[in-house]
């Protein structure tokens, strides 16, 4: 995969070998449009819209109330984090699909403390300061409201995890994938690390679901919290889950205990008792509308596997890389994302000192990739729908403006998502 | 109103004079049934589906991540709150819709208890046994997390309430109308009870926002919550409100601080300033199909007013009393509901003996209600959909049952949401 492709006449022929082209049928996918940000919002499956219209026309205008039960409202959140477990490496009966992930993770989070209660030593969270933002919001408005002396110790690279691990650390909380920089971290040395320290690990997987093999069981991980709306392709704003694997499942306690994570929820009684098993991460009423569109994502993966999906990811990378590095040589591109395959998820970043208005740029063009702060160019590649020839294309669009210098660095930044 | 109507002519005759009538046409009600539940799941505004197919082809499908901020999805909560605000009594800038109601409930709850911080001997949080429990759960949980001593108080009559107030009270946490008996308080005589004593209000408006009148600035409350999927119309499990009022908001603080509160969102700074106003209510990423949606029940609400709507209201539920009062005369049914009209909410409840079996039967012939323990049938009334007529059918249906004693005592018991 090292070797560039140099034609775009190679790219069509990548694309007619490759056994997920057929899947891009799947996706409703504009006209016109080179759509490299599903990494922050997956493309619309052609089934959500029969689903929805399912859902809302029958299930909700006909059948009504009955519908918690007939059709299986009430059960969605397992049901479908049953089906979510074998891309996570979970086994039935630990994943549901419920509320955000900032709330997800305030839950995981409020576990793993718990956990560590008897230890009143070990009172850090660890995370990276390159976090995304809300998983370190989140932890500080546990922290702070506990009012336990819990702190959240930031470090500025992942070399410094293994030196501040320690006697006072609870837990180590790591996004698995950088949302900025692409950079996947070695998920089974960290929590291994983590764990001869005597510290309990909440990772975050919503650069991962369905973009990167994950197995939280091998790599022997305590929670874990992720996103449907990127690589699952479950729709805006779509449900969020939470892993909580059997081992902790008994002894697993959390403060938003709803009346979805009651023992028995209909007996309408006074007083909170958990129930059973993965229930207990649920809280309250979930948007069925949404939440329905989510198995829409999940439904593709039925077609492929994670082995499949990682080789195409990593060869669309690797040409995106090597296109950008020889095509677009002598711009002052610098390639933020880790060469090394392991360390890689399926987003690569590129600083560039004009970076967001060489992206609106592209966007104008039809390239859609997005924008973070500082100087990042971010590119996210969906095996299920990329193609090699758009990486061509892309980076085709990209040299054009930088040959042509046809952005505009005094545009106005409006608020990216 | 207190005048039986006799006859299903009178009723018709309601019916042709009623000045809602024409609303009914805005809502897709399945043919054959007579829909009592939309206390629980109101129905299906026909304009629901169109909006779903708007956000998912167009907005998601074809104009994918940049739809955030070209279709308003980042805005919605407020925008969606500043629709829903003249129904509550509260201002624009006062209300977001997001989340769950249990997550609300966390949010509002957490910023009262914070309020009363500075007054160490306040730790109890007043409410009643008969609340809906979801709303007791989720103070347990953050009553026990935040071990401080706060303790949750149970009161098994409203009776109970003003001499339960006192100079231990920290908050005095109720839903406004009684999802069982339907009983509706006295919010404006509580609340200044409650801030006689010291106390800090939280509403729950989850039976009541769409259904009575409510004006939460007229009552001098402090930080309310409710729902969208009863009587708003908004569709099942779709995001609830959140209102902090204008005077609250600069001293609002909750343990929930994800990203969507944050002062600035986009800049990913590594540490948590929360936004100004009611923004610092949000948390993360919402479900954006199921909160668009909500915007078709609010839309049915422009054409008319909460005055119009508790005239009817209170015509409707004095009908269905005088009617099973007088024509199932005889058989074993109590009126739970308070007859008083200031003290009802826009449901009706009756015991019965075997009020399961006897809503099994109503169910089975197209009267769609609900149970609720222990033996109790509730009828919910929506001005905006239910006619007269219906009423009338309704308990002829309920009287041919009880005559005929057409229930099965042995019915087993399935989940009832």
């Amino acid at each position: 995969m090292n070797h560039p492709v140099l034609t775009r006449a190679d790219c069509l022929a990548r694309d007619a070998a490759d056994p997920l082209a057929a899947l891009r049928e799947r996706f409703d996918l504009p006209a016109g449009t080179i759509y490299l940000d599903g990494n922050s919002l997956g493309a619309r499956p052609k089934a959500a819209l029969a689903r929805a219209q399912q859902v809302i026309a029958q299930e909700w205008g006909k059948d009504l109330i009955t519908s918690w039960n007939t059709a299986g409202w009430f059960e969605m959140p397992r049901r479908l984090g049953d089906r979510l477990a074998p891309l996570l490496g979970a086994h039935a009966g630990e994943v549901v699909v419920t509320d955000t992930t900032s709330v997800n993770l305030f839950k995981a989070l409020a576990a793993a403390l718990a956990l560590q209660a008897p230890h009143a030593e070990r009172r850090t969270i660890v995370t990276e300061r390159s976090n995304f933002p809300t998983d370190i919001y989140m932890a500080e408005g546990l922290a702070g409201w506990l009012q336990r002396g819990y702190t959240v110790r930031l470090v500025d690279t992942p070399e410094e995890i293994p030196a501040v691990l320690g006697p006072d650390t609870a837990v180590l909380m790591l996004t698995h994938v950088n949302y900025r920089t692409g950079l996947q971290h070695d998920m089974a040395a960290l929590t291994a690390l983590a764990h001869r320290a005597g510290a309990v690990t909440v990772w975050d997987l919503a650069h991962s679901a369905g973009a990167v093999p994950v197995d939280l069981h091998e790599a022997n991980a305590d929670f874990a919290v992720g996103c449907t709306y990127k690589y699952l392709n479950g729709g805006p704003g779509a449900p969020a889950f939470i892993w909580v694997p059997r081992r902790h499942q008994a002894t697993f306690t959390q403060p938003l205990s709803g009346w979805w994570g009651h023992a028995t929820p209909f007996a309408m009684a006074s007083s909170f008792t958990a129930g059973e098993g993965i229930g207990r991460a649920l809280c309250g009423t979930q948007p069925v509308v949404s939440l329905a569109l989510v198995e829409c994502g999940l439904d593709v993966f039925g077609a492929t596997d994670m082995h499949a999906i990682r080789t195409k990811s990593l060869a669309l990378t690797d040409l995106f890389i090597a296109l950008v590095e020889s095509r677009c040589a002598g711009h002052p591109l610098g390639l933020v994302t880790p060469r090394e395959h392991p360390r890689r998820g399926s987003h690569v970043s590129f600083t560039h000192p004009h970076g967001y208005a060489v992206m609106q740029a592209l966007i104008a063009r039809g390239v859609i990739g997005d924008y973070r702060e500082p100087a990042i160019m971010r590119f996210g590649f969906t095996p299920l729908y990329t193609s090699f020839t758009e990486v061509w294309d892309a980076v085709d669009v990209l040299k054009g403006i930088l040959d042509e210098e046809a952005y505009d660095v005094n545009a106005a930044r409006g608020a990216v998502t």
